[in-house]
């Protein structure tokens, strides 16, 4: 691609300028795709215009201009609203809109409805890691293998990609899987350092060792993956659940020693617990998936 | 110290002789240390005995043979009764049991009032970690300096040493509060895979995309810091609360779709969502902390 003279970079339409809009719209710019901008509130658009963007009137415009359409609005309502209009026939939509993995497979529905091919995609980055290949961000892809291959050195322009399937909503599930990950991972920070805050600890001597120690106990995901795999929760268990559950009162007593609210880990706590009360102490902890399963499950 | 002869090694006792305190004997035993065992149910200790140690009858006698003692027993009140009958004038205690920090600083002014130097610990390890400096294990310690001064060497022989400072409850508070983040990880990462799992999708091949995720966005333990230190919770911001609860519909939507009990998250987000009610949604997550702080607060 990077041979390529630049007036042969494939065009293409952005539908959504705002914070991450902009931030693709720039990479592909940069890399010199001719693209074709489109937004709700036409002000956030035009600033691209000094950049070079086409500024479209209408998304109906913008869509009709261009035969590659990338989406990234507020939400799946929005995208459903701003195509109302719009001829998708032979147009390939690629819907960068977050969304739950339902929204992704019904958007896709409705888009090849309409003539389109479709892709959606679940971007693991915030806007200023777009554009900076160095930064790690990535983009989940799913849904038309077809459209992804011919389109895939294009969308790597922005950030890094990653087609995870044909079926559309595998891109929204495996952003929100990991995007859920991080919040766990997140709020026991928080509980972490409401912890040491009453103390003469500073908070910048303790994050080394709180980021040391994440990091050590991350690959106990493969283990979990492991055990998922063989259906065996006992298999190359190291700290089994009962030994885990007998450190839970020093869990809550040390909270309410240091005042602080233990509510971000009660869940987990009581999970372990009920896990161990139906006889899974020799278990890891992977046997609490058991019990987050809802009924009408698969 | 590796230069020493092996009959120049600091003798020791250990009191409690359960998975970890047998692994933490027979890293001393092949270091060269004499070490003096002592465990309420004897089976357990005289194992050892064919490995080189030396069996004491009672906690008093094992306390007797060694100035410095290490204790890894069940819990605080069993430290209590083990050494309810030895004079500890003049020994070095070093607790590894593992307790709050409250309880570490009471054991610390009980030990003293009995004529002894006290240090507690906290063990970031399992088992099989102790006495394999590869493992990356180590243990917290806090109190006596000069005590962790002087036996600095011969504690560092099963396990890497961290002194947090003179204050015994800090070891405690640093274990517990490491091991909290890392529960929150866990449910996070129970609660990535519980969303998966309906589909056709291999946990292996989910495994290194988490693993990926959670040590990409570890850094940002760094950020919470640095927040903390300054007071202000909107330095650096990159993707604010406000935006970040506008995504928690697509949060639980997902986990409903996927049948999965949102209950590891819905505290979280929760929080997220009353910081934001609150009018701090230009804040990153770390102004969360100051909903977790209970009444009677320093």
């Amino acid at each position: 691609m990077t041979d390529n003279p630049v007036d042969s970079r494939t065009p293409l339409t952005l539908l959504g300028t705002g914070d991450m809009g902009t931030a693709l719209a720039r990479a592909w710019l940069a890399a010199g795709h001719p693209v074709t901008v489109w937004n709700r509130t036409a002000s956030r658009a035009e600033a691209l215009a000094a950049e070079g963007a086409t500024v479209a009137r209408t998304a109906a415009e913008a869509v009709a201009a261009n035969r590659l359409v990338v989406a990234c609005l507020l939400d799946d309502a929005s995208v459903g609203e701003a195509l109302d209009g719009a001829d998708l026939t032979g147009r390939d939509l690629v819907n960068l809109t977050t969304g739950t993995p339902g929204q992704g497979r019904a958007r896709a529905a409705w888009a090849e409805a309409r003539g389109a091919r479709f892709l959606d995609g679940g971007i693991m980055a915030v806007p200023p890691m777009i554009g900076v290949p160095e930064s790690g961000g990535y983009v989940f892809y799913s849904g038309s293998p077809e459209l992804f291959a011919e389109h895939r050195d294009t969308l790597a322009v922005p950030a890094g990609t990653r087609y995870v399937g044909a079926d559309p909503g595998f891109a929204a599930l495996h952003d929100v899987a990991l995007l859920s990950a991080m919040n766990g991972m997140f709020a026991g920070v928080m509980h972490a350092f409401a912890l040491i805050r009453p103390e003469d600890i500073a908070p910048k001597d303790f994050a080394p060792l709180l980021f040391g120690w994440l990091t050590a106990m991350a690959p106990a995901v493969h283990q979990t993956a492991d055990q998922l795999e063989s259906g065996d929760y006992t298999k190359g268990v190291v700290s089994n659940l009962a030994m885990q559950a007998a450190g839970i009162p020093t869990f809550l007593r040390t909270a309410e020693e240091q005042h602080v609210s233990p509510e971000l880990l009660t869940p987990y706590l009581e999970l372990m617990e009920k896990r161990v009360a139906q006889g899974h102490g020799d278990e890891d902890g992977t046997g609490m998936i058991e019990l987050l399963k809802k009924e009408g499950s698969h």
